[in-house]
């Protein structure tokens, strides 16, 4: 048993030695997700989709908050929709799965397996939409979706992979604005409420912007390998599909006008973003607020009396807190063993009860976080729990608040940019002249794009960083996933 | 206005002259469900999916209690493992939609969509499962799943739909039996106390069993056209998966044996069964406990001083009981109208709120199963609701138990089944041999099958009623969808 102890630990590779291969590890050794037989698809198992449950959960109730509906809409799409706007058709068509038999027999038209649902949903807006009466329309929708992409890796860039697609439809130009604005800030408050992760956000470039909008905006993770990660975007689509696919209403004064319409989403990316944002050397490090398991209970000595009566105890008080909380009562392994596979798990905080600990009314807690042990009484353990899974909470946010900030850098010529990417890490804050021939250039010679224009804007420099001429935006650029 | 009014009344089929045409009118206008523009799929819309996620959320519950865990498989299925059981391959391979293409590139092996995981899922137990410690292994998939039918119709069977399948391992033949059975009577328990339909339990016979199951059960409901529905089946898989996919763990003893297996699921059929089995002549009677609204308060002369504010004051109390309920505040149509749209919609409790019944310190209540009406005393109005809801669900099973009780007939003879079957509608039961044969002959002659043998046998007759030889089973059989 000591041996398998050991195991936990020294199997994953070391994150500052090679930081990809870690994140492999990781996964995979903590049971979050597994490959699955067909090329660049995943498994999700229990553990990962429990922390996608609880994701779900928190993240619809906002959609809700906010008006919305969910819906379902079929992931088989007629060739010809995804054919009708041109620029979605070029973005999307290189990576469709293509059904073209139906049992035995040949089809007529190809389906396209939904790379993304506008085009189809927007073929129903046109059947629903009559009157200013019927808007604004605010719809989502939890789906799987399937790119078929040449590199991938679990969560990050799958072939089959599960997000939410928000469609609405609106009267006005302004209120789909606005609408688009709020799901982007729905996003960042999320991701820094729920999974302690700070957020730059801001609008992509024209080059980066989804195929088909008219503007995208994004939310933009740092990993701990300084690299960027897009973890969410919200479209204003303008009325680039209303036209293409005759989304009308008869306007308030009577008039027939198209609708102006937003898109916007968020994926099982995002978990892949928990686990390089949060992870360390002993493995994930789970935001309490989406954790399966908040607090896992050990027992010490579990065969000595009245250990395995106060666990019980200590466990019924947790989940009258409405904690979730696991009592660790097999008997088939070590206390060691389980403190080895709860770290590698991530559970945000672990309490030892020991004939020593009960003796003296407390429980040994370790914080995942920080490492950080304590005595906790038993009296009031419940809420003194509860407590902590907030300091965890707000602890891990800050900790990803300080190395975003340590590893934001800006620069003034292109040199000092090279050197920051390599060495510094992070992001780079440069000024740009608006040109895509800049961004371009800025690609070739570093593999770093923009990721985002910030809503904060500042004008640290007169001049774009690339071809000297006058600035119009200060740009984030990074090496993303 | 008035014209509008009426439209929601006279454009429904009446069910006793067009049942199946009742049905399209109902789900369609009511906007459960649209046509998707692939043939055979359907749009799952705002009111329809409400009922889903409600559905969904009572059962994912039950599903937990019972020790369950949720996890995602991809859909995609190398076309060689739907191949590796026998009789599965035989029962699924004519309705698989097939990708051949992935972007422009021309597969080498033709992936099939799901049309059910066991083969998939299989193939990662067979990777996970090593010892008896592993076992049992319980985790269950909310998924959409695909298959190429000829005739589909919105919910009872469309190309593409909703479901969710348990996949569990176990160590013994007994625990693979008592997971099949406990988790039919979740489907039971759930169907009669959630959705208010009573079902009648049993097992299939081999002739109608799932393609690769040793052994399967299924819940059928009575619709009120007096054909059968199979709601949902839970499979005792045996060994058969296990074998074909190397699914071997290491017993107690040291040896190594193959893991016995349950499959089970229900799907957004169910949706179909809440419309035909309560639906009536005015469209949807909605379950309350899955209603999305549960009690829409619709105020009249809305602008006479105070009347807006007793709504938003009932609304409020309402709530606050964890009631789901809308106040119905448009000002673009009548009350007339209202009444008669929330009546399709099959919203559980009506409140009219006037002047004249806040003078009297009530409101008027309308229940849509029964469309009794009653003063309700404005004071403690929340209570009142939530304990008439209850009534309500109380009411609408008893109502479907009593119309089952009397659609079931015992007969001795074909020519009484025959009688039966035509013109008395429902299920007729009667004994049989046990032979494929004279399963065959009845399904030839009268279009009815074997729905189930329930698990309360008797012998109402020594002889089958086919062949007239010594009797085996008392089974249900019926017409169904």
């Amino acid at each position: 048993m000591a041996k398998k102890n050991e195991q936990f630990v020294t199997v994953l590779t070391d994150p500052n030695v090679d930081f990809p291969q870690w994140y492999t590890d990781v996964i995979l050794q903590s049971e979050m997700v597994d490959y699955g037989p067909v090329k660049g698809t995943m498994v999700i198992r229990p553990y990962g989709y429990g922390m996608w449950e609880n994701l779900q959960r928190q993240l619809d109730q906002r959609f809700k908050e906010t008006g919305h509906q969910n819906a379902y809409f079929p992931m088989f799409i007629p060739e010809s929709f995804l054919m009708k706007e041109a620029e979605h058709v070029e973005g999307f068509a290189p990576e469709v799965a293509w059904i073209t038999m139906g049992g035995t027999e040949e089809l007529t038209e190809r389906i396209a397996v939904r790379p993304t649902s506008e085009t189809i949903i927007c073929s129903m807006y046109s059947k629903w939409i009559q009157s200013w009466r019927d808007l604004p329309v605010l719809i989502n929708q939890w789906a799987n979706v399937v790119r078929w992409e040449k590199t991938t890796r679990p969560f990050l860039r799958t072939s089959e992979f599960l997000w939410q697609e928000g469609h609405t439809v609106h009267a006005t130009p302004e209120e789909a604005e606005e609408e688009t604005q709020r799901m982007l800030e729905v996003y960042r408050e999320f991701s820094e409420n729920v999974l302690a992760i700070p957020m730059v956000t801001g609008r992509k470039t024209d080059k980066e912007k989804f195929a088909g909008a008219a503007a995208t905006y994004s939310i933009e993770a740092l990993m701990q390998d300084g690299k960027a990660l897009q973890a969410g975007t919200s479209h204003n689509l303008g009325q680039h599909f209303s036209k293409a696919f005759e989304i009308t209403f008869q306007n308030k004064e009577g008039k027939l006008e198209y609708g102006y319409q937003t898109s916007w989403g968020v994926s099982t990316r995002l978990l892949g973003a928990i686990v390089m944002v949060h992870g360390d050397q002993r493995g994930l490090v789970v935001p309490p607020r989406i954790a399966p398991i908040q607090v896992v209970i050990v027992p010490v000595a579990a065969h000595k009396g009245g250990v395995m009566e106060v666990c019980q105890q200590v466990e019924a008080e947790l989940k009258a807190q409405g904690i979730r909380v696991r009592l660790d009562d097999r008997d088939t392994v070590s206390p060691g063993f389980k403190f080895n596979e709860w770290e590698l798990k991530g559970v945000p905080l672990r309490l030892e009860i020991g004939p020593k600990d009960i003796e003296k009314g407390s429980a040994l807690s370790m914080r995942r976080d920080t490492l950080e042990k304590a005595a906790l009484p038993l009296e009031g353990i419940g809420e003194t729990a509860a407590r902590l899974l907030d300091d965890i909470h707000m602890g891990m946010l800050q900790k990803a608040k300080d190395y975003l900030a340590a590893h934001t850098y800006d620069v003034h010529t292109l040199e000092e940019m090279g050197e920051r990417l390599d060495n510094g890490k992070g992001y780079v804050r440069a000024m740009w002249c608006g040109d895509r021939a800049c961004e371009d250039a800025i690609k070739e010679k570093f593999s770093a794009t923009a990721r985002n224009m910030p809503f904060q804007q500042e004008e640290i420099d007169e001049h774009c960083i690339c071809c000297g001429k006058k600035a119009k935006k200060l740009v984030y650029w990074a090496r993303a996933y």
